[in-house]
């Protein structure tokens, strides 16, 4: 068991000491936090502010304990008192694609925004821009993770489990596309020292 | 002109700042920044460990005028002093993916983690499993912005350019898939504020 700090993490801090964590303090979430850390990880960047991202936060047990069952059973879902699944939203995105055009474009900035996004992706299938939409979905679960850890919380991102099962537990479209599982608490264990390429074998330099 | 803290930045205070900025001081980069902002952006994490990523870091003048050409020639490239391209290579990543064991697991673990991949991707398409490979790189394109930021520097992501123009100009594979273009450096523009939907419009709870 370790003392979690509740000093807000430098970007240097957070990235460093985060682990991915299994085993979290049994306590809730305080529900301040968590709106923070979400609202943080919807800052980020997106192709033309299409922000994909979409959370779905369970913390109700009978919710949180079938998806653990969707999850092959894995444990560190039940353990921690939250988990935000994080998916893409790719149909719900265009469909509403003028919500994301800065209002001081006024009303030329949403049309602009309607004719971007239909002729970047009105021809495409589903599945395929969708895919699109899971790349920047992306960029927002590195956020969230960031967000989390800065404000002394851990997570562990999880992608082994049957997306059709938390489609159906969550009443979520056929379409959405998942980055991820993100259980999320304070750690109770220490987690594993990272093992990373050293920068030199994956940097070119021009 | 905006004067540039150097004191680390906490993740909140990171995403909160952070802006899409396309003018930069004329200035190098500090290579030493550089080179821990690319380290900070590999301790991403990726399903199985698979740091799908890699980076093409764009100083020499040259190289940089023909990458700003192949992104239909937008100024902010030729004005940052650096341009990280971040992009993946999953064919890399499946010839060598004993890398990615952590040593303490021994032989076992390389052997695992051979098993793993070759099991999970072995039977797909480069393209099918390509795209897998991007997802992973995305979450350490949303690190670097942070990581740069948390050091007081500022970037903009782009997805506008030509990919096969760019794969020629670095010599990249035609396999490999681009999380996007970073140009990097110090601002010297104050950006846009951040529009972004109200959180509740794209969370739910359960």
């Amino acid at each position: 068991m370790t003392a979690t700090t509740t000093k807000a993490l430098t970007v240097q801090e957070a990235i460093e000491t985060r682990r991915s964590i299994r085993k979290f303090v049994q306590e809730p979430m305080d529900q301040n936090d968590l709106r923070e850390i979400l609202e943080l990880a919807g800052l980020a960047p997106s192709a033309w502010n299409a922000q994909t991202w979409r959370f779905a936060v369970v913390q109700t047990p009978e919710v949180k304990a079938k998806l653990q069952e969707a999850a092959y059973g894995q444990p560190q879902i039940g353990n921690a008192p939250a988990v935000i699944v994080v998916y893409s939203d790719m149909e719900d995105t265009l469909a509403n694609v003028e919500e994301t055009a800065h209002p001081g474009m006024g009303d030329a900035g949403r049309t602009g925004q309607r004719t971007t996004f239909d002729n970047a992706f009105g021809a495409q299938p589903v599945a395929q821009r969708g895919a699109w939409g899971l790349t920047q979905a992306n960029i927002a679960f590195g956020f969230l993770m960031l967000a989390a850890r800065g404000k002394g919380y851990d997570t562990v991102p999880m992608l082994g489990f049957q997306p059709d099962k938390v489609r159906e537990l969550l009443g979520l479209p056929e379409h959405v596309q998942f980055a991820g599982l993100l259980p999320i608490g304070k750690r109770a264990e220490e987690g594993f020292p990272h093992h990373r390429h050293n920068i030199d074998r994956v940097t070119k330099f021009y």
